[in-house]
């Protein structure tokens, strides 16, 4: 693995893992949750928070910021950790889920996908080389390969061929990385990760085929599971994480893209998973939803307007240790900026919180019971309400 | 003046003045900046924003918490400290200029106004009594007579007759206010400050009547003066803050209501205001202007996409120390929250600061010289870019 990149780790319960993964701008503790900065910010969040409520790596999107306000930009301006003021490590998505997701405003074939962007309808191109030099300019630690995505639900023929397509571009973005890491030390980040993704929909053999293929094709830093969540059932998901993790290395970090929902996390580490993202605790706090430790609630619910209780009873989050439901509510309702806020802080300090316990459990060898016991409070009372 | 309330002057320097008020929930320095939080919120700013910015008072609105969530509401969640989690002093403005503004909603008679609520049309009524029983309900530290509040450019014959009737409004609110004192201990702040507002629009004799009368009326903590900065001229402003400053007591606070552009604090102080408040900062942050010590300008800006520079190079604000106005600009275009919350925090802290110097120099002597050069660098370049 390439200095300063490690990962170490610390202990073992079943296939759940707590390890410590180094990065050029910093370590962090594994199982961990990575909130999410599609435009360079954590929405209605402030890095301070970010960093008070214990994240340390923060994603953001090549896709829309190669858009707005544009990867050379961002470069001009020393890159994403000098722009948006955070010092911690940073991912990248690659923009293969945004691409592909752009249906009918995009064309597909081997060299890569023309598209017209969402936000002025100028034609793009993006290729695995091409993807390679804006997360060069963005200057992320861990960068994410090009990968051609697929829907959830996708028949294993159509599956196999973008699996297929994938792994042939994974060499196009190696051989591309390689060049800049060796020609562009000038970079905003001059040692960074390139992660390859794990493709094949819900299919059991071509995800062992696409992790087989991934782990034989060279010694990776860490390595990404794409294409779940995204519409697929549950017991699909996990069934899909035990064939993948049993496949890859155990000594690398495998991240688990776009899911982050509390039992995902908690069935996810279970399975031997060491890094989770998703935009959910954010979004969800945008429409008024919170995560409990009895399950999913409404702060929009009427059954709050003299609440003087926290969101959540055990939470030691900046909203919970100052505000009572019957606030943030009264912000809800009257569309105060600060109720958005206060939901987001709350529902993403969950999901690193929860990260955290999972770590301690691992440690403590107390995994197994932790995380029945875990799942079973949360989905008590699942009833959104 | 009822105790714990005390107002002591520390310095002079012409007519502007440094001193300290002293009420239930603290000591603020004067003269002072008061940011808005109508809503019980600052737009867009957490109280922690505040505290570190150096805001030590700040305002909410009876007549939106009456409507919304409720005064009675705020009551049972222990007041308005406690609902919103802000410690230092609040002050409650009656409603009065919100009231009058519902043109064609409302009728005024002598016993008081009548109008629909602006969120769903049920019919209220406010009267002085009613108005000191929302406020003691709120439990702010200083809380607002109710007025008859008319439109800057009144004719002296209206502007008289809600001049004269204020005056005996102000007579029903300190009975009122006087009894709940007496009659209702348990209130959330149980020693609270009623202060009177000078009216009279923009006509000299009107302003110096209704001054003296209300000086000559009771031993008042502090003293607003309303219905300016509501569409008269600027040198109409400042000759009506001449009259009524001359008429007032010099050993009490005296406040300028909705008063809150740099250049109106500065002539403020210069004319022995004290304290000041205005929802500018906030609202204007929300449409990307900010002010800088050379006047005001727009992030909008192209000239600063690739700008590193603070939004102000003097500035030491939690924006300005951190964030570059190309970052900013992009989070503004992009519509992100974070773009929103840095414009406002670095305005009302513009804002607060900007007070904090103007009493280190009336408390140096040098306020006259000071304040000229303030206001020639501000005016220095006034166009908004
Ligand atoms: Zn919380
Ligand atoms: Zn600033």
């Amino acid at each position: 693995m390439t200095a300063p990149f490690s990962f170490e780790l610390d202990a073992t319960d079943g296939l759940a893992r707590a390890g410590q993964f180094t990065t050029p701008h910093g370590v962090m503790n594994t199982p961990q949750f990575m909130p999410v900065g599609t435009l360079a910010s954590v929405k209605a969040l402030d890095p301070e928070d970010l960093h008070r409520l214990g994240a340390t790596m923060i994603l953001a999107n090549a896709y829309h910021l190669r858009l707005r306000p544009g990867d050379e930009m961002i470069r001009t301006m020393g890159g994403l950790h000098r722009f948006m003021h955070w010092d911690g490590p940073i991912l990248t998505d690659s923009g293969g889920f945004q691409v592909f997701s752009l249906e009918g405003l995009r064309t597909i074939n081997e060299q890569g996908v023309e598209f017209r962007s969402h936000l002025d309808g100028s034609l793009q191109q993006f290729t695995p080389e091409s993807v390679m030099r804006i997360e060069r300019n963005l200057g992320a630690d861990v960068i994410m390969q090009f990968d051609h995505v697929v829907p959830g639900q996708t028949e294993a023929g159509l599956a196999r061929v973008a699996m297929e397509r994938s792994i042939r571009w994974l060499e196009r973005c190696r051989v591309e990385f390689d060049r800049l890491m060796r020609e562009d030390p000038d970079a905003p980040t001059p040692v960074q990760a390139l992660f390859p993704i794990v493709q094949g929909g819900i299919h059991a053999d071509l995800r062992r085929e696409s992790a087989t293929a991934i782990r034989d094709a060279a010694d990776w830093v860490g390595l990404g599971i794409g294409g779940l969540s995204v519409g697929e059932a549950k017991p699909d998901m996990y069934a899909m994480l035990d064939v993948v993790n049993e496949a890859l290395p155990t000594d690398r970090p495998r991240y688990l893209m776009g899911v982050g929902f509390p039992e995902d996390l908690v069935e996810g580490v279970a399975r031997g998973v060491d890094l989770f993202d998703c935009v959910a605790p954010t979004r969800m706090g945008r429409t008024g939803a919170f995560f409990t430790t009895t399950g999913r609630r409404s702060i929009k619910n009427a059954a709050w307007r003299l609440d003087p209780g926290p969101l959540d009873d055990e939470c030691s989050c900046a909203a919970c240790s100052r505000f009572s439901k019957a606030y943030i509510r009264h912000l809800f309702v009257s569309e105060e900026i600060l109720g958005l806020r206060l939901l987001s802080l709350h529902n993403v300090h969950f999901l690193v919180a929860l990260m955290r316990d999972a770590r301690a459990a691992v440690q403590a060898g107390t995994f197994q019971g932790w995380s029945r016991d875990w799942l079973a409070r949360y989905h008590s009372r699942s009833t959104s309400s």
